[in-house]
């Protein structure tokens, strides 16, 4: 036993389904889904089964070379033609969990450098508890897939056995 | 019943772990992934469990605004100011199925253009047929997940809903 949090691949799917129509029901319409990478990757590709729009991505790191946390995030690729594209978008940043806030404030921070028209947050899960970063207060929506405590998170994208986490998740059952 | 194919995540998950093994085997040490959007998004988060370099991303459309083919896949999103760095890099082009091949061949011959040290393509699936395109003979290693027949394929992402997908893929075997 241990008191890691395991999340089936058709639990992650289906709490982003959930997502999408809360999303969809908003009157929130994005023209673009940014997915933060790597963790943001899957979700964001999730999400446009129930939210067709193309999707973008960034990537962050948060240590350096030396595998050293860094003192801020460094970018990783960044959307250069296509971010002039941003401006007067609908965006729609996405990412696996509210952790500590700081990605994805820095990354907000950043789109919002760019004159979209709007822009809102979708993320699978988010903590509870204190959080570092704090969303800026241009962000006009913030969806949550599922609030959950704060434990250790393993999501089956990083199983190495993945027969073995889908087990532990309770795979098909429904979270 | 109906004759597409289905692949549960944890089949997917397994054939990406089967294949980051030949990958790892092979003697070909990419320093970067590139995944092809949206497609190649799933495999290669996936893949970066076991063979964990840094995934850069490129979008592909290939229909144009009104839902009509294209005559040639248009760029949604390039690599730019991480582009310059592919020169002299060893890099492993993912997506998930070798269908016409046109796609990846259109994606191979643009990153030539950055004179990398090395390309090698990974791919979950590819399709007995006659190719379209061709891989440019620059590419030293192609990596294939598993062989399927020419038949519609549906991945797990794509799934309305998800415990229905798993069920008819048999979720929990190994395919």
């Amino acid at each position: 036993m241990d008191d890691k949090l395991y999340f089936s691949y058709a639990q992650i799917h289906d709490t982003v389904r959930r997502l999408a129509g809360v999303v969809n029901g908003s009157g929130f319409n994005p023209d673009v889904i940014v997915a933060i990478g790597t963790g943001g990757f899957i979700p964001a590709r999730i999400l446009k089964t129930f939210v067709d729009r193309p999707i973008l991505t960034v990537g962050l790191k948060l240590y350096d070379e030396n595998n050293r946390p860094a003192s801020s995030p460094r970018k990783i690729q960044w959307i250069d033609e296509v971010e002039k594209k941003l401006s007067g978008k609908r965006i729609l940043l996405v990412d696996e969990v509210d952790d500590s806030r700081t990605t994805l404030e820095y990354c907000l921070r950043e789109l919002l450098t760019h004159r979209p028209r709007e822009v809102a947050v979708a993320v699978l899960h988010s903590k509870r508890k204190p959080k570092r970063g704090a969303y800026p207060p241009e962000v006009t929506k913030i969806f949550v897939g599922q609030e959950i405590d704060d434990q250790w998170v393993v999501y089956p994208w990083d199983a190495v056995d993945i027969f073995d986490h889908e087990r532990r998740a309770g795979a098909l059952t429904n979270a």
